[in-house]
């Protein structure tokens, strides 16, 4: 029996003990015993709820016990989070979280305290919800080298791009259905903004590359600027603009990794991921392209990588071999996006007779549209954002731009 | 050190021993030590090979030496890789393989050898070449319960299905050029008749719910009789025509468990897996819809699946509790998906005036072309196939058929 504390009953918390609760049987076939539940931290009690015996107010009954061998911290934001997965893995206790903050900012110094005290620190329900992307990294990826890693990570902002093609809304408009269904906050910014999707991608490119880089240094672009305008054209040019985290090697051993709504073109899969739901396209040297997909958030789904950890410990004991080791990098392993990366483009721009001529300047490889449908899209050859942006300058035009993944 | 022995050189076994030999330093990361090929069992000699020093033509020399922890067998074909798989597993020694017909036809029976002898069977390169999607049933779902699994699981024929989608060319030259590419054997018909992807649905449906069914039982369809029409006609009406390997748990604890030719909508992310690609989309209640993308085939990618399986065996002792246990499944318990199954089809046929009356008595829910695209496609309220064949019948209609799934 492995026995565990819940720290913070919100979503994810209720939903872990849901599933605990239901699937007793399935955990007891899939560990050969079964997971209980022995606290639950909280600072509301719960007298309604079945668990109301387990609620307690003081972390410390949890920290002292020593028959607790995980604590599952699903409360949120770096503090008190980050000091009470410190406290646990000093303490001997395993820590499962779905925390991507405390994750992507204290991820190896947390794995390290982890290492040394020979106990898990897993967070498979930090990246994707309940897709098993991280496990798939750690374990079936291992023997790989990744070239890169493309998300699309976020829910709520894939709601409403989705929403913005399907429909032929606007930003605004879409965000505001997505807050009416709950899919986004009523601050939406760490969502749209992209620095949710910076985390994750930060967590995916350090179970790739074995480096987390802080996730303030990386570069982030939100989708609040993107145009409907802009959607409808990327379809005719064949690609829909989906918010993309994402981390690629480079040949002189630099790392590319930022979040910037792209062009993705119908042939890859990522294209068609829509609504809530995320996908994470891998390519490495042995499987080439690999993708998986599923529901990024939601209670169960999330509550369902929680468990899926706590049968990970309850089948394996640590080992030192196995586990993830990171370190931290310097940014200046990053390379600059703006001048660094050569790709290309999806200019969209008014139309205008001397577009063509844009067009010759940026090596297009194809242009579609103009005077005949109010607006003129531009597939750039391979260039650097930084020159494509001066040529933008001298030909005095002001566009759309989006890289092509 | 594992140390290991591989049965037959061809494609898999060639490229088993290069992942081994290029990634050495990532599997050495991955277990904590490396693996060593200690001998290759193949009829022919290699003498140009840098394993030419391994071949063996003896598999005594193989069972017999007490060094050999794991014999990867790679060789197809039931025999003599059923028998060669239950002397490894007698001899204490454990088991990985891609061969789909022997886990298939004697997973039971092998799997439970491999737990009298406390070694492991392992086949994740059976089904789906390099996606990780045995593992992800095993570990990251097992605490789930499986409503479904859907899979596009052959990539020959998703391959000849997407260039009549693409580029609108009959069947038969569309394998006629996937054999020239290669990707069609000269006698396709395992791949074109289904037979290869029973058998992975076979092993998919054991996975989810412990119980193997003998692939000769199921219902099998393949794709000679899909015609370019009813491919395009199909994309009109929304949906990609694909071959899918289907098993679903019913209310009544039956199984559904049949490969077919189906329509599948472009919601479901199954229809834009293109080319020889794979997909497997499950559907289970914690996690909801989860889908596995990648390459189903080809040399590297089943030798990284196969390679995944040996870092597992070397990273995780035989555990009685985790490991597969399966029992054979009784026939009488696979329902009828002829009469016993309710579901929407896509009917086409060719126009008449008379086709609304037959939508109306298929409870059609949409009926598009008739007259002036010289076809007609209904959409068929929830019906069982036997009906709507008597249906079609009685009104003397002739008519293409596919299940949506």
């Amino acid at each position: 029996m492995l026995t565990i504390a819940l720290l913070g009953f919100g979503v994810v918390g209720s939903g872990t003990a849901e599933v605990i609760t239901e699937n007793q049987d399935r955990i007891r076939r899939a560990t050969g015993d079964g997971i209980e539940i022995k606290y639950i931290l909280d600072l509301r009690d719960f007298p309604d709820s079945p668990f109301a015996d387990r609620i307690v107010h003081d972390y410390d009954i949890i920290l002292s016990d020593p028959e607790v061998q995980v604590v599952v911290e699903m409360m949120g934001g770096s503090h008190p989070a980050y000091d009470f997965t410190k406290a646990a893995l000093c303490a001997g206790k395993s820590v499962v979280t779905s925390n991507k903050e405390v994750v992507a900012k204290f991820g190896t110094e947390l794995l390290a305290l982890a290492a040394e005290h020979s106990v898990h620190y897993l967070f498979e329900a930090s990246v994707g919800g309940g897709i098993p992307i991280l496990r798939a990294l750690a374990h079936d990826l291992a023997t790989n080298r990744v070239h890169s890693v493309n998300g699309i990570l976020n829910g709520t902002t894939n709601y409403i791009l989705t929403r913005m093609v399907e429909d032929g809304i606007s930003f605004d408009a879409a965000l505001a259905e997505a807050q009416q269904k709950g899919y986004a906050e009523r601050d939406p910014s760490a969502d749209v903004d992209g620095h949710d999707a910076a985390r994750k991608i930060v967590i995916l490119a350090a179970m790739s590359f074995s480096v987390r880089h802080n996730p303030d240094t990386i570069s982030i672009e939100g989708i609040r600027n993107v145009k409907v305008e802009d959607v409808r054209m990327a379809a005719l040019a064949g690609c829909a603009i989906k918010l993309i985290g994402h981390a690629e090697k480079t040949e002189n051993q630099k790392l590319q990794l930022w979040v910037a709504p792209c062009a993705v073109p119908h042939e890859n899969p990522l294209s068609h991921v829509n609504d809530v739901f995320n996908g994470i396209l891998t390519d490495t040297d042995m499987l080439g392209q690999t993708m998986f997909y599923g529901r990024g958030a939601g209670k169960l789904p999330t509550a369902g990588a929680v468990v899926s950890d706590l049968t990970d410990i309850a089948t394996h004991p640590y080992d030192v071999a196995t586990a993830q080791h990171w370190s931290d990098g310097d940014s200046a392993c990053l390379t600059d996006s703006a001048t660094e990366e050569k790709a290309r483009f999806l200019v969209i721009l008014p139309p205008a007779l001397d577009n063509a001529k844009l067009a010759d300047a940026l090596s297009a490889v194809a242009m579609i549209g103009n005077e005949e449908i109010g607006r003129c899209v531009i597939t750039t050859g391979k260039i650097t954002r930084a020159a494509l942006d001066e040529t933008l300058a001298t030909a005095g035009k002001n566009a759309s731009v989006y890289r092509i993944i």
